[in-house]
């Protein structure tokens, strides 16, 4: 029998605890002994709920019980979460999270702490939700040096594209109608913003490269500015516009990119929609493998959290494997240089000039959507970051710019 | 450091070497200690190539080396595979294979045998190549009670049928190019008949549900009989032709199929193409996961192969957890209650019997293909396996049928 406690008893802490009592023959079966709950703290109350009899208000009661191996961190935020596993790794006690802001700003810091003291920090949840992509690079896909990792992070700005894309609607519409239905916080600059793929690219590609990725590091660009006219041009062209999240080892060292693309169909993440998340993956001896799962929701992700928890139990005493693991900082490369094709919209009377400017030596290709009478949009020829933005300046009146994946 | 010893220097066994050799810093770092080969076992020598200095003929080298930990079997067949492997376990080696026959047939008593010995008999590319689907399912969806997997499991059969909808060529036609390319063998039964998906999925059910389930239990239909008129009729519906490989648990039991289905476009199985495989899991708590990535070659079921290697090592002297655990047989329920929709082509002359026989209380909607005038396909209600065969009985002129998925 090993004991554990869970931190918030919020959206994932129930979760977690429901996955733990409802497949409780499987999960102990798997861990290789019982898995018993003995706290939930949580600071309000729960009368009638069956947490009623574990629950606590007070974190010293878990922390000064050396019966307690497992702390299942389910608060999200940094404060008190931070101080409260930094508490537990030192106790020697493991700790498994949802609690991706966490991670990506403290994660190197609380690993150090975890090896220092022979515990494990797991976060399999705090990417992709239920895919299980952290254990798939730390401890499936082995013997492959991994070059690239791409993926769709994030539910909310995935399922607002999805909308945008099969009802023609407005971003702020979908935006509110997700905010209803429970798919998008009251807040939702985190997701739309794209900070939280940011984190989430930035953890993986810690796990990928080796060293620490700083997700503040990373050029991020959300969804914010993204129309029903852009989704048209789009789907006038056969293809999906898509907020991924890739990072990549160049020549010039690892480049990392959170930004909106406009991904043509035969690409593996073209048909990921919804709420569902998706991450692609290039082995130098695997090849191109792809692993699709919910990202986000109560019981997907308490099912990640409870493999980890079941992890920490297998690993009882030992440490496990973590790409992530070298205390230096990985500094990226800068991306001006890498290229991209551009979708860029412009007014009809601005065709010449865009000619003159983008293309001195021939004529763009344009496409036009039928109810957009007044604008016409071209494709770039390949152009790097810094020249596109040189040669936007000299224009001057971009209605709006989407680089091609 | 630990020793390795690879029986079978064919396609995976130079694979093997080659991913060992090529990512030993990694592979090594990743095992947490130093993996050599001290020996490499084939019939053939290899003048001038890298393994010249350990080739042996002779098994008996290998297994009454003491430092030999581990033995990877990479020869195919059951003998003298099964032999080797037995014996390598009895004397506390591990055992990491690719040979899905040896797995299908003799698994359970192999994994008796290692569990015995206190060894680990892994075989991760046995099923899917060079997706991590076994470990996923042993280590990574642990939380979750799967209660499906579906699977394009073979390569070639997979290819064939992307090859005939896109150029709309026939079996035979492409099944000969494939085999020109090296796509198919010379003899194809295993793949066209499906014996090796129904093996995989045999495999993969048998982790699942915890029971060894024969691969000659399961319903098994390849696609040696699908036309390039199969295809139109597909095509013209907006669906495609995918040979799956299922297993299901229901109110009766386990039920397993092997089977060219019709797919709709919204399946995640849909627009797997050529040579990649993809296995679809159901979890209690997950939901839905799809793993997807290149079912054979050489170096992806070496990378599969050496991920095995690497979990020996750090498994060395411990056990590692697998699904497949119980000694009794699976006793797999009946398919015969099992409804599907399905598409019939008949003579257009036969289409007032086929509504009599097939549609007693209304009309069948019928679908036609502009250059086949001389028949026309309609489609079913949902028929359980029986009735549908005691109608098709009846009716007596089906020219060919396919399952809708």
């Amino acid at each position: 029998m090993i004991k554990a406690a869970i931190l918030g008893y919020g959206t994932v802490g129930s979760g977690v605890y429901n996955v733990i009592k409802s497949n409780s023959y499987l999960v102990n079966e798997r861990a290789g002994q019982e898995i018993e709950i003995k706290y939930v703290l949580d600071l309000r109350d729960f009368p009638g709920d069956p947490v009623e009899s574990v629950l606590t208000h007070d974190f010293e009661d878990i922390i000064n019980d050396d019966e307690v191996k497992i702390v299942i961190e389910v608060m999200g935020g940094i404060n008190p979460a931070f101080d409260f596993t930094m508490r537990c790794l030192e106790e020697g006690k493991n700790v498994c999270t949802s609690n991706k802001e966490l991670v990506a700003e403290h994660g190197l810091e609380l690993m150090h702490t975890a090896r220092e003291n022979d515990v494990n920090y797991f976060f399999e949840a705090s990417c992709g939700g239920g895919i299980p992509i952290i254990r798939a690079l730390n401890d499936c896909l082995t013997a492959d040096d991994i070059d690239e990792i791409t993926g769709i992070l994030n539910g909310t700005t995935n399922y607002i594209l999805t909308e945008m894309t099969e009802n023609g609607a407005s971003f702020s519409k979908v935006l509110k109608e997700a905010q209803k239905m429970g798919y998008a916080e009251r807040d939702p600059s985190a997701d739309i913003d794209a900070h939280d793929p940011a984190r989430k690219i930035a953890i993986l590609s810690s796990i990928v490269f080796g060293s620490s990725v700083d997700y503040k590091d990373i050029y991020t660009e959300g969804i914010r500015q993204i129309t029903a006219e852009d989704i048209k041009y789009a789907t006038t062209l056969g293809y999906a516009i898509k907020l991924l999240a890739e990072a990549k080892r160049t020549e010039d060292g690892v480049r990392a990119y959170v930004a909106p693309f406009l991904v043509e169909p035969s690409h593996p993440l073209y048909a990921i929609n919804g709420v569902m998340n998706a991450v692609y993956v290039h082995g130098n001896m695997l090849g191109d493998a792809v692993f699709t799962g919910a990202g986000a929701g109560s019981l997907p992700t308490a099912s990640a959290v409870v493999a980890d928890v079941i992890d920490a139990a297998r690993h009882d005493g030992k440490r496990a494997y973590c790409g992530w693991k070298h205390d230096e900082k990985l500094v990226l490369a800068s991306n001006d240089s890498v290229k991209h094709k551009y979708l860029v919209r412009i007014s009809t009377e601005d065709e010449g000039k865009a000619n003159r400017v983008f293309s001195p030596d021939g004529f763009l290709d344009t496409i036009s959507v039928g109810e957009l009478e007044e604008e016409i949009a071209f494709i770039t020829p390949e152009l790097s970051e810094e020249d596109f933005e040189t040669k936007a300046k000299a224009f001057g009146k971009v209605i709006s710019r989407i680089r091609f994946y």
